[in-house]
């Protein structure tokens, strides 16, 4: 672990008696084969994908429905114990991290699709259902839900991180297509935060507000989300460029003649080298964009040809299609696991993941100063990017055990995270905050903005038990773990 | 004015001295004469085009910049004076009415465009800023923004309301198109939202929580939109059709195609009727829809072509197509001219404007539902809808004098929105609730829903003095005026 990272004071956690007294309420609830205690599960729900130190809940429960969820969160409540809500533990900023120790509710159980109106082109899910389980019963159907952030996480999980991915650029993020959420709030009361209709002017938008907000207002058990119809044809592409700058130029190109790309991905060098070696391709080792077009075969051949131009323009080497649907999937598999082929580049070492976004005018300037800061750091850490989006990724492999090696990694990450935002942009695209990143809220967003999330936080859940230390660092119980 | 409709009590107004001080302060700010009290200019601040009865404020005053704004905010939180929000006074719900008096705050001289990145794609504007000199400033640039919701509204009233339009179906609404705002909050300082950056997930959504917040949590100052490249080509087409059904039938069609029709508007006989001889047009008395197609040449045809088939499977009677760009602008503006049109049905009324939105699959029961309660309540009242989104509108004609027909068309509205909500939509599609709507928030939401919106107004503006009977009926200070 990166012990270099961990807390140098222990936040407060649940007080003995306090936490004996709701895990028998729990029991007396859902049975004692339903509250697991046991170390192994406890480490296991308080660990994501992060390079972040993980802490370990001191319970784990797993709902079966919304009220059964409601009644846990009841009891908590009561008790003063956390709650930390549990998707697939995909999460890469420390999400699931039980700070201040408490109850970890896994939704896995809750795995339902409940209802699917294809007339009205949209699903209703309990938070539990993964993204390709969703998939595989769309698919039938003749519609798909667009959000792709390429881990197999829980579609509860992805409207709590605001998750979004490589088909954003057309499609939107969470935010535009989830229309309704059923969440627990945290007096243990059941809401539905708004109507099936397509749009809504009817009061605030708790909708937006929930998602995002990492389990820290309310925990989501339901939703009822936008599906797509299944595009008649695909077809996709990848294209070499010179230097970033003419990939990131052509994608500019793209978007200003409206051209609808379903996906416009960016791997630099070092990234094309890793997937090369991983998928066994032979892709140039060069900045490369990967393109996927969806509509109707004329549409799709007609956009491609456009791009295609486009990219020739701005010194594109080569534009090499997709033959057919298996080569086009083996593309985006390839692409979707760039992160176990940076993990091949460097064997035992492990990824720290981290992501920026920035107005795609200040892209270039952006990961190109990014990726020199890397070289002469003296990391090995490849560049993806949704670059549409202006949203990049960078995963540097680490040793976990070289302490001096973790700390350049972390200095890294902050000067990335400043760059970001002196650019005008975020420190986080897509991953969250996590506790990963809340220090640099305030940076982002100044002192005013996180008085207002504070206030929101308070009015919500005013004894700070859903999530707490996430997206806010933790001070009302002691200092925070960074 | 539709007195049958006035305030039973009257709440609670600043005390007189609370407000001279308020108003002495101002005038030291802004010069005597940048406060206007004349009856004339606070009347029409007090009122907006609904049939809801106007309140007039004490005072109105014009910022010429965000930190005057600020100022204006301090001054009126100082001395506990209500802050109400103008734009161009176009909004359905009585937004504009000072309930318990206040001042004013017109925006219509921050009208300047800040700046505009064509390479990004989104442009920066002062609130005041209208829909069409934003039009005229985007078009040699090779940009549009998208929402267009007939009013010639500012663009800070378009977010404030959550404002949507006939192109929402293809471009999204403002909760899709504001990336960013600059608010002045409750305690006179000024905050910006997020970034400009496309996409982010650091912290909470408060930009999609501003949008649709009708002035009731922060004073929108500047607003960061997304704007779309203008497409290479357009088209229209008119649709009529035997009845109701065949055409919301047809338009489901299209959308399970995924063809990305740019309008899709659905109008009712009675709008037919009203529309052709206002713009002396001959079309079909009968339900009609009038359709858009963006794209390049080749594209937009396929997508004509396509629609054109769906609709002859649905029993269309015939497809006339624009033959040109007059013609087309000519069908939109006798389109957005429809409440003119109705107007004009019966001289000397005024017009009734409610919407409501349903999930597309109940909307042809809804409308035919809202039809037969017309007729049978022996009302004059066209419907047209944004049929894409489920959403439709009904313009009652009225004697605002005949008090017995005024009731007529309350109770009317009343059965049109729990008809609504009952069939698992919403009270306003994109009106607003301002105080028209307020007293059916609860039969929408619920009382926990409720709860957290009046939670999250607190936290935000914990002397209720932004647009104070927004939203929420007047509680706290005195009986409601509805």
């Amino acid at each position: 672990m990166f012990t270099g990272m961990a807390a140098t004071a222990a936040p407060q956690r649940v007080p003995e008696e306090r936490l004996e007294a709701a895990l028998a309420d729990l029991r007396a609830l859902l049975g004692d084969e339903r509250v697991a205690t046991g170390a192994d599960e406890r480490r296991q729900h308080g660990t994501d994908e992060s390079w972040h130190p993980p802490a370990a809940p001191d319970a784990v429960v797993m709902p079966r429905s919304t009220e059964e969820t409601a009644e846990i969160v009841r009891v908590c409540a009561r008790h003063g114990v956390p709650i930390i809500p549990f998707g697939a533990g995909t999460s890469l900023e420390g999400h699931v991290a039980a700070l201040r120790g408490g109850v970890s509710v896994d939704m896995r159980e809750m795995d339902a699709v409940l209802r699917l109106s294809v007339e009205d082109l949209d699903v209703t899910v309990q938070a539990g259902v993964t993204r390709q389980a969703l998939e595989a019963k769309l698919r039938p159907e003749g519609v798909f839900f667009p959000v792709d952030p390429g881990a197999d996480a829980t579609l509860g999980g992805m409207a709590a991180t605001g998750a979004s991915g490589t088909t954003s650029v057309r499609y939107g993020t969470m935010r535009e297509n989830v229309l309704s959420l059923t969440v627990v709030t945290a007096s243990g009361e059941v809401v539905r935060t708004r109507s099936r209709a397509r749009k809504s002017s009817a009061g605030y938008d708790l909708t937006r507000l929930f998602v995002g907000s990492e389990g820290t207002l309310g925990l989501i058990t339901e939703l009822t989300l936008r599906v797509q119809p299944t595009p008649e044809a695909m077809s996709a592409a990848v294209c070499a460029f010179p230097a970033l700058g003419n990939a990131v130029d052509c994608v500019i190109g793209v978007l200003q003649l409206g051209i609808p790309v379903a996906r416009m991905e960016l791997l630099d060098d070092v990234q094309m080298d890793a997937v090369n070696r991983f998928a066994g391709m032979d892709h140039a080792v060069a900045p490369t964009l990967f393109l996927e077009f969806h509509g109707s075969p004329a549409s799709v051949q007609e956009q491609a040809e456009e791009v295609e131009a486009i990219a020739a323009e701005h010194g594109a080497e080569g534009f090499a299609w997709a033959a057919d649907e298996t080569e086009r999937r083996g593309l985006w598999r390839a692409r979707h696991r760039s992160y176990e082929a940076c993990l091949a580049l460097r064997p035992g070492a492990r990824a720290f993941a981290t992501d920026a976004c920035v107005p795609i005018s200040r892209l270039t300037e952006c990961i190109v100063e990014t990726r020199r800061d890397i070289d002469e750091t003296g990391l090995l850490a490849p560049i993806v990017g949704h670059v549409g989006d202006g949203n990049f990724h960078v995963s540097v492999l680490l040793d976990p055990d070289d302490e001096a090696e973790v700390a350049r990694a972390v200095a890294f990450n902050e000067r990335l995270v400043r760059r970001a935002i002196a650019l005008g942009g975020t420190c986080s695209g897509e991953h969250g905050v996590g506790y990963g990143k809340a220090k640099f809220l305030e940076l982002e967003h100044g002192p005013v903005v996180l008085e207002l999330m504070r206030a929101l936080k308070a009015a919500f859940d005013p004894q700070d038990l859903f999530n707490p230390g996430k997206i806010f660092t933790l001070t009302a119980n002691g200092p925070g773990p960074i």
